[in-house]
């Protein structure tokens, strides 16, 4: 996590870019071109998204630390969508930006364990492969700390990075994630908040951080201010900014004192940007791109 | 799920057989021809799983009606293992099995709506992709119905299934699942259980089964049985069995009073049998799952 803050602090923005395409953002040139390479495939589809990510990320690489691929707008391609995640992480590995690989998964220890390798990499005949290029990446909590351990153990010998979903930002988190328990009169998510505090213990880093940060939505802007208290120690992933409604104004309360402490997505607001102002064409989604982050930095600078 | 439910029928056999292979259970003379075909490389690696999983589908497909790939052991190879996720689940529907994708998947509405890609398929240019093969999914319930819903509707249109995770098989699914809520005065799983029941209401089938079922691990006897009776219509999908520690009479009260109701999965138990018993060899695998399979199919029949 500290690299992740380091950028920030660097760039001055505490800012992640949501790589999230979908078909209808894609200019009419970029289609065309996949279409007539490969055809109409899945492989053009895929293609398509590639293109279309390598001209966001050139034009915003030296003003934003991190982006944030989400792997389902990837994997709706089948396999083909899955390696153009994988191009992607790489590519942006390659311009100096920290990758936050948003899979969300969760599963049983053994099977965590296989997981982990989208941090870790995968040794096969002595060779060291890192398929992923992922610097940290989102998981789940449903099945408690087996989940969760084996990405731990990879944070603390590898200066890799996990966010767990504590307060997700959709409507519906509130079905289960806003309940009260009963023993410890703390809501589901405040009991999540507690446990990933204590998973990060081990890993606090130089900055004051731990490696195990946690994911906080920027629609539940109290919610969110009052698990800053209760998790000095944890680094937010915050989603929702922009296209889900909430503003720099909302995340006030999710920095800490130093103006640190969380890094805010903004997915369709930055990269479907073209699409939103006449003043841009299909040749501009890397300078609306840039535009758009830079309003967003600006947004976020007047906490 | 009536599709599931009427394999199992004729099958004679709840039981659907976990494809979660490792390194450590593929035969050396399928490493060796992977290795010489494509040299010390993760195509190498998902070529070793996809052969052994093909001997694997041809010796019991004949037996068992379902397969249950786990996507982790494949995503651990990066791109080329999750190609050969899914060459797995086409070659298993060309065997005409129903196939369980275990993804354990889980977001907000835009991005599940993008996952429900599995059960669905994928337009691309008026043309109908299906990718995955998947006959149904396992689905995560932290995020709420947002994660949910758009899968149900392809429950509904596409007769295809979903598992949601209810109550895990690992020690740790107690550190959330099993926490009592205040207002309720039942359980986070228990709560999950009665989402998951409401859910899937409007998909119950001819043969009295929702196609929103439900994760209930083996090795939580008392509790699978108490959720079989709180989910009347709900279809369990139950991990834990073989190597997890469960046996079948732990799994009576999983059943309805017709001995229908719950499929059960065993993966190492089955796939790596081979390596248990000196009467096989590297060539049989093949032949220990199936045998493997016949022991399981017996356990559960004396229910």
């Amino acid at each position: 996590m500290d690299r992740l803050i380091s950028e920030i602090l660097t760039c001055g923005a505490p800012v992640v870019v949501g790589l999230d395409p979908t078909l209808g953002m894609i200019p009419e040139r970029i289609k065309k071109e996949n279409l007539e390479k490969y055809g109409v495939s899945l492989k053009a589809a895929a293609g398509m998204l590639l293109d279309f990510n390598k001209e966001i990320i050139d034009a915003i690489y030296d003003i934003v630390p991190a982006v944030k691929p989400q792997i389902a707008m990837y994997e709706q391609f089948g396999p083909e969508g899955v390696a153009v995640y994988a191009a992607t992480t790489t590519y942006a590995r390659e311009k100096g930006m920290v990758v936050i690989g948003d899979v969300k998964r969760g599963d049983i220890a053994s099977t965590a364990e296989a997981y982990a390798a989208h941090i870790k990499g995968v040794c096969f005949e002595d060779v060291d492969f890192e398929p992923w290029c992922e610097d940290a990446v989102t998981l789940n909590p449903y099945l408690g700390i087996d989940g969760i351990e084996p990405f731990i153990r990879v944070c603390e010998s590898r200066n890799k990075g996990i966010f767990v979903l504590v307060k997700t930002s959709n409507p519906s988190s509130s079905q289960l994630q806003d309940l009260l328990l009963k023993d410890k009169e703390i809501t589901v998510f405040e009991h999540i908040a507690d446990l990933v505090s204590e998973w990060g213990r081990s890993t606090i880093g130089s900055l004051g951080y731990s490696s195990v940060g946690a994911v906080v939505g920027a629609t539940f802007a109290e919610q969110g201010a009052a698990l800053r208290k209760r998790m000095p120690h944890t680094f937010f992933l915050v989603p929702g900014y922009g296209a889900q409604g909430a503003t720099g104004r909302d995340l006030r309360g999710f920095f800490d004192r130093d103006g640190k402490g969380c890094i805010v997505n903004s997915s369709r607001g930055i990269i479907a940007a073209w699409q939103k102002n006449q003043r841009f064409g299909e040749n501009d989604i890397g300078e609306a791109a840039r535009q758009a982050a830079m309003d967003m930095i600006q947004d976020l600078s007047c906490l």
